[in-house]
């Protein structure tokens, strides 16, 4: 096994067992489930990756109630800014999941709730470069938005003597995926970050492509990102991941320390690398895109605190050990 | 005078003599113009700026006529890729000065001649995010495009089961100022940079913003190239300023080595910075945005060779030199 990158060798995965399995649930007080694995835009066909099979679905309900039994917080992590919570709940609930919205932490949430945070004056607007999703979390949390799918169809003529007005009081900027991107959005927000003082420039999240529809990739929140970025020379805050923005906000709202909490997920090079990075215990399951031989690689440096076949088997192996 | 941030003491900037200035022609091959001052829109109101007032326009087509008399190569450098060489041949028509297309860079232009100085294959297409500009330098050098304005009424949907087509045998992609940038254009161009082997990322420039319109500041080609570069994670080749390209071609067509070049202009941090760090000679013409004042304050670095009032005086002086 190759040492050549670092003086400590690699740690060797360990299979879950009964004990290191319920250590884990004991030692844990939240556990993020990663949703943006393969299939962003299904729901339905990234439980069928993660969780394969039909009998496993059915499994899944259970495993989640019996780690919420045992008083465990669930989070269920997207960097998807197009839906909100609701939204999400609703996909949840239409595949037979009873998960609910304050389980779910979207990138969408995740601009909003660090508004929130910093004390952002409730008279100061916020202006949005992306879909539903965001000005309905932001619109719940209590701001005032503008921009967003409404600017989708305006156009702009470049031609002399027209003034582009903007509004003084936009104090914020919320930029996340955007299929309706167009010049006015770009220059709409370009306005507010360059001339209104002290601007706030938000990312939902910087990921270069995702899932949109289950047959390709199509460009994500970094694009538009980008060209905020691009046109404003400024660098934004991303609230999504992998800032752990998500996991200040547990640690602020439920008190829970980033060394109680697990992520899981199905990708070496994000879920789990971002859990570590952050200071979270992993687990991997290997439903997902990643295989054992791919996680026993030589080459492999991200090594996972532990790994499971699936959720389900994590959990059922947890029980099985006598408490 | 602050020495602070260096140990070389900073050059006193000395105004043109009749000496200096003849000294300036006999030793300059090519006279780099620069015409993105302050209105790239508007030439005329560019003129007005760089050489204020009627009486001086009327003096300048003199004074270029004299330089090129004395066989000097005049070159008008702009970033703005939305006209072609042709087109801002006219516009300078129209202001009544003889301005030829062979003696216009523009950075539509530039991506051309790169993909020629590349010998990029004929039989292979370009991908253009940007205006008619681009497509008609593109096609006048040879090339088979797609994308410009012909997609920018283009929708997207995303729903499952749509498959997007992208034309496999597109070689390069070229990204300019785009004020019908669109979702649709940004996956065309995403998929050809990640999933065409080979394909080129071409940014005409990356200025973030621009005087599109008289009265205002846009986004830039910067914008679009930072939303491609924002959904491929891939950087590009800028061919228009600040990258050299330009120079490299002179070199490369007409023998013309950089120390045999002078840049004019009238933005320290722009243009003089630009022709310095490029090895030309500068010049600094005063009626634009920089004053006697900025140029002479003690926190100014930027020491371009010579400055004078306006190119009409610096071709004037230079002529008050005896042989």
């Amino acid at each position: 096994m190759s040492m050549a990158n670092g003086t400590k060798p690699p740690s060797s995965p360990q299979p879950l067992t009964p004990e290191t399995a319920r250590s884990l649930v004991d030692s844990v007080e939240a556990f993020l489930f990663d949703c943006d694995g393969l299939f962003i835009f299904s729901l339905l066909k990234k439980l069928r990756v993660i969780w394969k099979g039909d009998k496993l679905i059915e499994g899944v309900p259970l495993a989640l109630q019996a780690l919420r039994s045992l008083g465990k917080k669930l989070v269920f992590v997207t960097n998807n800014s197009r839906k909100s919570r609701k939204q999400y709940a609703k996909k949840f609930a239409s595949l037979g999941l009873d998960v609910s919205e304050e389980e779910i932490f979207s990138s969408s949430f995740a601009a909003a709730m660090f508004l929130k945070q910093r004390n952002f004056p409730k008279e100061k607007k916020v202006y949005a470069v992306g879909e539903e999703g965001i000005l309905e979390e932001l619109t719940l949390a209590g701001f005032s938005c503008l921009g967003g799918p409404e600017d989708g169809k305006k156009e702009i003529e470049l031609k002399n003597n027209f003034w582009f007005e903007h509004d003084k009081s936009v104090g914020a900027v919320v930029v996340g995926l955007d299929q309706y991107i167009n010049y006015y959005k770009l220059q709409y927000a370009t306005l507010c970050i360059r001339e209104n003082p002290g601007c706030l420039f938000i990312a939902t999240n910087r990921d270069a492509v995702g899932h949109m529809t289950d047959l390709q990739e199509w460009p994500g929140a970094g694009c538009m990102v980008g060209a905020v970025a691009g046109s404003t020379g400024k660098e934004p805050t991303v609230v999504g991941k992998p800032s752990t923005f998500l996991m200040d906000f547990l640690l602020e709202r439920f008190q829970i320390e980033t060394s109680r909490m697990c992520m899981v997920g199905d990708r070496l090079d994000t879920d789990i690398l971002f859990g570590q990075n952050a200071g979270c215990k992993t687990l991997l399951v290997l439903s997902g895109v990643t295989s054992l031989s791919d996680l026993q690689h030589p080459t492999n440096e991200i090594h996972p605190d532990y790994y499971a076949s699936n959720v389900v088997d994590f959990v059922e192996l947890s029980r099985t050990c006598p408490l």
